[in-house]
């Protein structure tokens, strides 16, 4: 990993880290058995990769349109990073309960649901969505930034019925509808539409929101152009969706080839309970290649932001390339 | 019941259903299972009460700042009653839930994870207050309105802390929060200030925001004004917070007294498990008198709307004298 990667790696963390320390009840607040919870799964070492991709699309388009920005965050972005880690929290801890992927270890911790109880753990989930809303209507920009934003976010999140409907498969990605595409897709061979459906969705829309919600805060934030053009969200739209799938197949080659310690999760749970996955369906070499293929694709998609969008680039190869 | 009240609630529960049927995805759009989930608890005959009170006081609102409008529902609130009443059912589903209140008929009907399954169940929950919130991102007043609106719902079925925290007792109202409070407080014997806490939170927060959300969205909606002056807001939050208190005590009270039959759900639940109610601390009869004097200050807080608050006083007043 190279130095730029490493170091917007770390601050990018460090800032959405700092939100969500600020955003969060403390577990001295009542009742004190969910805030507990909810901090737990929130800060159980997650890589922050959601908020980081939003971070630096904010910058990139804000410096696109006043290149005097390419060194600034934009000044709030953190908190919207701060609220799609706790959706993409939310979904963890829901998707982990017994009645569903019944998982006792993530990120090397307890699920919330073997610390807290299933009750709880439920709940936690509940109010960290709540939360990310909540934090999204604080949010700085102008309201028809906000509103703007809180549509992409919430059809990301949704069953899939919304904005982003995926017209070639006929399965609209929505995080929700993702999991229980996934849940229902168990035990049968998949298929190779089938398993990029769900990918598309299960992962693939809060990823691709991520980006687009942080180019419609930098164009909210940035002094020459208030709102983002249907060009600019298109790009983003579409690199988001590549990167996301992208890094979707190298999460499921990695959960193929490395062991539990490495990920910190529990390793080939995919195989044993034949889930939906790329190298399931085409194998590891040609996985690995595929990813690589999207990710040159989607770079293209970032080619009129210039060196405004080397931030973003390096970070989508960073996603190809990590080992854990 | 008079006639005026019968037609409020007729019309009112007839137009949140036609939103509700617009905005739920239909039970052909994929996946399947999730979106009969979730309309198989939308549609399993609740009485719409919060999106009723919603549209009552959106009305009244309108109606105080032009009379013109009194006798005309703003356009489009039936959605924010959809998005309320969405809200309620997602934590209906979670509170049925066997690792919470693991009850089975709700309405008359089997809850939904007796219907549909546990995991289904978590998610069709999980996706209801998605699409609450999605459905917030799209009405139709000015974005600024619309913020407001998604600050105070969020706020309202969010752990509590936020902006309608109640100093009183420490423990501020929000859905969530008195979820978790009414789950610990199982077994204990529940004392005067636990009851009146859970009672804020679990069921008068989304009440008393029902009604806070129609004042904003009226206000909006009318020419002359755009935005509720604090003092309407604060006037309807305790009209709201006083006659969900009301209504609650009812609840517990009808709890008591009737058999599932009439309720559609199982009765005595409340006693066979000791569970913090308004009748297990104060007794019948006090109870029954709490909630009319409750009623009778929350009208007081209605005084300087005039007529143009004949139609919220007389659904409140309903409330209280119900009998399922």
């Amino acid at each position: 990993m190279n130095s730029i990667v490493q170091s917007l790696l770390r601050s990018g963390a460090a800032s959405t880290d700092a939100a969500l320390e600020h955003l969060l009840p403390g577990t001295d607040v009542l009742p004190h058995s969910i805030h507990r919870a909810m901090r737990h799964s929130v800060f159980a070492g997650g890589k922050r990769l959601r908020p980081i991709l939003c971070m630096e699309a904010a910058r990139m388009v804000a410096a696109h349109s006043n290149p005097a920005l390419i060194d600034a965050i934009p000044e709030g972005v953190a908190e919207l990073g701060a609220a799609l880690e706790m959706l993409h929290t939310y979904s963890l801890i829901h998707d982990d309960l017994p009645a569903l992927d019944d998982d006792v270890l993530r990120r090397g911790q307890p699920t919330c649901h073997v610390a807290f109880g299933e009750a709880t753990a439920i709940l936690a989930g509940d109010a960290l969505q709540t939360l990310a809303f909540q934090t999204i209507g604080n949010l700085r920009p102008p309201p028809a930034t906000t509103v703007a934003i809180l549509r992409e976010i919430a059809a990301a999140v949704s069953t899939g019925v919304g904005t982003v409907g995926d017209i070639q498969t006929g399965l609209p990605p929505g995080m929700i509808g993702g999991q229980v595409m996934d849940i229902e897709g168990e035990g049968h061979t998949p298929t190779a539409e089938l398993v990029e459906a769900i990918h598309r969705a299960k992962t693939g829309a809060l990823i691709a929101v991520s980006i687009v919600a942080g180019g419609l805060y930098g164009a909210g934030s940035a002094s020459t152009e208030s709102t983002a053009s249907s060009d600019t969200i298109g790009r983003l739209r579409s690199f988001g969706e590549k990167a996301g799938l992208a890094f979707q197949i190298v999460d499921d080659v990695l959960d193929m080839t490395q062991d539990s310690a490495q990920l910190g999760k529990t390793a080939g749970k995919d195989t044993a309970t034949v889930k939906a996955t790329w190298p399931a369906v085409y194998g590891i070499e040609r996985s690995n290649e595929d990813a690589k293929t999207l990710i040159a694709d989607a770079f293209a998609e970032l080619e009129p932001f210039g060196a405004a969008a080397d931030g973003l680039k390096a970070i989508a190869q960073y996603l190809v390339e990590r080992t854990n």
